[in-house]
């Protein structure tokens, strides 16, 4: 065995290039000057946050109009309110026109069931699914057919002739993210009357999507078919979605009676409104910050989304409290319509990759509720969401423990030239109690888990606009 | 130069001697095939826990009791309640006995202002902190100096003598963690009647330990130095306190009177409830799961700690319902006085250190509410801490992200010789605002919340069995 000079030289660098891979997969991070001097800012924007706790002053504001239903009075009143807000904080404001659907839910809305030896009489717990037709004064009276999924109706489609389809299939609570379980079950509410209408049911009922066992029904779009019969839908509160399974296994001839008077109006101007708190340095990069400002109808869309749209407001408000002067420009949109539409997503994202001729750098969307933060979901390449990961450290301090793949929300996602399309997670244990219901207002949503929210989205704005 | 035929080998040896820090400082893991063994095991505890929510009916129960104060009638009915749940579930039970203070409230409290010009006859929403004296039946009327800290009354020691102190300092809502909050202020109310007593005070008001913007009152433990007078001392609500800080500045002359009827008895006899489910191999070797089962006297003690006590019995009923054997035994103790006086987890402490033949490995205490679970904190050796690092991808299952450093609960602390004392960490922003209250009822708890953290301490608990 010989052994040449450089051969000891060679086989080191062989063993360390072996060795590689183990700091390769070592995540990016700040140097140590650097993550104390955004550190000391976190902390300060988490501070200021907790303890003035101005947004959730201003969702008490916002939730004293009323709900924001697309093309309602309420709605172009709360934007009217967002405009004057954003003045008085000193943010160039920009009303963007957009044409957002009008539908309206009336004042007849009643299901009874008739026909029944044991329950004639008795009122079911509904709301009308945003986008159903009405039914003329007599409403629908027919059987009902009890399904839990596309699939069994399929196999059941001889019976629904006639009938009424009562979708029953609930959230899975044995999963513990919430919004898995809520994908799971809401097909039933988006597409169920065009799968019912194919086999010539006369309407629909489904179970309210909700994790709370009480008796308020959630609504939330749904979709017709052009190609078939429009049938009226609505939604039914969980006790009562297992009354009428009990009561439709003892009598399954029982019938219903459905009336309702909502209809669809022609689309009415409405508007993004976006507040901009300019770049000291590269005004023409832009970060967003944003929520959907237009609401269901019912509660006062607190949770979903007023308290995104107010985080993503005091974000900008913050860094001008605490005299942080962010290098891109920090671009604040309360979209005009998410839930029965996306009209504003598709305008702004429209604006933002064919017209404007600023580079939008990134966005973030909160639409999951004003809760705890717990991380954030982030739709880019995996090589983008490595470098976040040196984030986590600072937005840890408001409790956004980590940044992964997932997605992002509704209306950013229509931005298609971004580098990163964000979504706020925070804990999702409650959000589905009240989301779409008489249930999502303003006492739901608790002061510091709002604000600490505010501050995790702050922090990674901030960090977006420097470090990104 | 030259080269040696070994002395490759040995630079090889020496660099990768350099390099070992890299790879020592990696965390433990499990292997593919073991992690994927448990983790199948933790989702099953997920499921079952999640969808069948047992717990939380039991706790629905326990809190039909009432509050559950050591030594009172309701805590007795609530041991013998739980006896009988145990003994339901096909565990062994054991009361141990322990003697605990036996203090109350009574049927007079109240805080009066008087000889003020504005408020004379408002009454302020108060009540008596455990262990206060009572008052004469007239009650004191007083002045009242008011301060943030020791150190200001330090300084102001001469204004003291025949005044009522109030200790006004309220949480510091600028820090994310409640507890680092609880703790910054809660000193006035633990020790605030023996500074005050020293400089001839007469009685003491204190600032709820609140993070709720309110008026309910929350109580909690006080101490007395048996070389002063001992004056009774109240809490008072938030709102209240804000008021009472504005009147004081108008009119600094307004005296207070406090009328107070509870007292101390005697000690009696109760019981630190314990169920277990024996080791299927280790049976002398002991995790435990615990919470303490007294609570104060306003609220039913739902979150504090009901629900911790609930948590730690369900543990042992799902590894029955899920058909797991853990290998060592898993003790669940419900015990009996934490609040005013910790004789419970003393009583076991002595038993585990000096008594018991049984090897006592780990314990964890849910004593923090039963939110969602964040993680866990850990009163052990780094090393220790280091090899728990492997459980978090199964924790985290169930939202326990994380297992650090920290301390663990009030009663297990008192267990000397186990390898590892855990405290389970739910989030944290809502419980202050229940904590020691009328506030703290059964309403206040989320279902899921408090069942994921259920699933989060049985999974942690079932590892800490198989592979600690």
């Amino acid at each position: 065995m010989s052994s040449h000079p450089n051969s000891t030289l060679r086989t080191i660098l062989f063993v360390i290039f072996l060795l590689l891979p183990v700091f390769s997969s070592t995540p990016q991070s700040f140097t140590e000057e650097k993550l104390s001097y955004y550190k000391e800012i976190a902390e300060r924007i988490v501070r200021e946050s907790l303890t003035e706790k101005r947004g959730y002053e201003w969702l008490r504001e916002l939730c004293e109009i009323g709900p924001r239903l697309s093309g309602s009075e309420n709605l172009s009143k709360a934007i009217l309110w967002a405009e004057e807000k954003m003045k008085q904080l000193g943010l160039k404001v920009w009303l963007q026109p957009v044409m957002v659907p009008h539908w309206e839910r009336g004042d007849v809305e009643e299901a009874v069931i008739v026909k029944s030896e044991k329950y004639s009489g008795k009122n079911l717990s509904i709301m009308a699914l945003g986008g159903s037709v009405g039914t003329d004064k007599e409403g629908i009276t027919a059987e009902v057919i009890e399904v839990k999924n596309f699939e069994e109706l399929d196999e059941r489609k001889d019976e629904v002739n006639g009938k009424i389809v009562f979708f029953s299939r609930a959230m899975d609570e044995g999963l513990v993210n919430t919004f898995s379980s809520y994908g799971g079950a809401v097909n039933q509410r988006s597409i169920g009357a065009i799968y019912a209408a194919k086999y010539g049911a006369v309407g629909v009922i489904v179970r309210s999507v909700t994790t709370r066992r009480d008796n308020v029904p959630h609504t939330g779009q749904m979709r017709y078919d052009d190609n078939l019969p429009k049938i009226p839908s609505v939604a039914i509160g969980y006790l009562d979605a297992d009354f009428l399974s009990y009561a439709l296994e003892l009598e399954p001839e029982l019938k219903i009676n459905i009336k309702l008077n909502c209809k669809t109006l022609p689309d009415v101007l409405s508007y993004n409104v976006i507040a901009d708190l300019e770049g000291s340095e590269n005004p023409d990069e832009i970060i967003i910050v944003a929520g959907h400002f237009d609401s269901w109808d019912a509660g006062c869309g607190a949770h979903d989304d007023g308290a995104g749209c107010i985080q993503a407001l005091e974000t900008l408000d913050l860094f001008n409290r605490l005299e942080l002067k962010p290098k891109r420009t920090i671009r604040c949109i309360f979209y005009a319509n998410e839930e029965n539409g996306v009209r504003g997503g598709i305008e702004y994202g429209i604006y933002a990759d064919t017209v404007s001729y600023e580079k939008h750098i990134a966005a973030i969307e909160s639409d999951r509720g004003a809760y705890t933060p717990r991380g954030f979901t982030v739709d880019a390449d995996s090589s983008v969401i490595e470098i976040m990961q040196q984030f986590v450290p600072l937005t840890g301090l408001a409790r956004a423990e980590w940044i992964r793949k997932g997605g992002s929300g509704v209306d950013i996602s229509l931005i298609k030239n971004a580098k990163a399309l964000i979504g706020f997670y925070p804990d999702d244990q409650r959000y589905f109690d009240v989301h779409h219901s008489a249930n999502d207002i303003f006492a739901e949503v608790h002061p510091r888990e709002m604000q600490l929210g505010t501050a995790a989205i702050a922090i990674l704005t901030f960090l977006l606009s420097e470090e990104f």
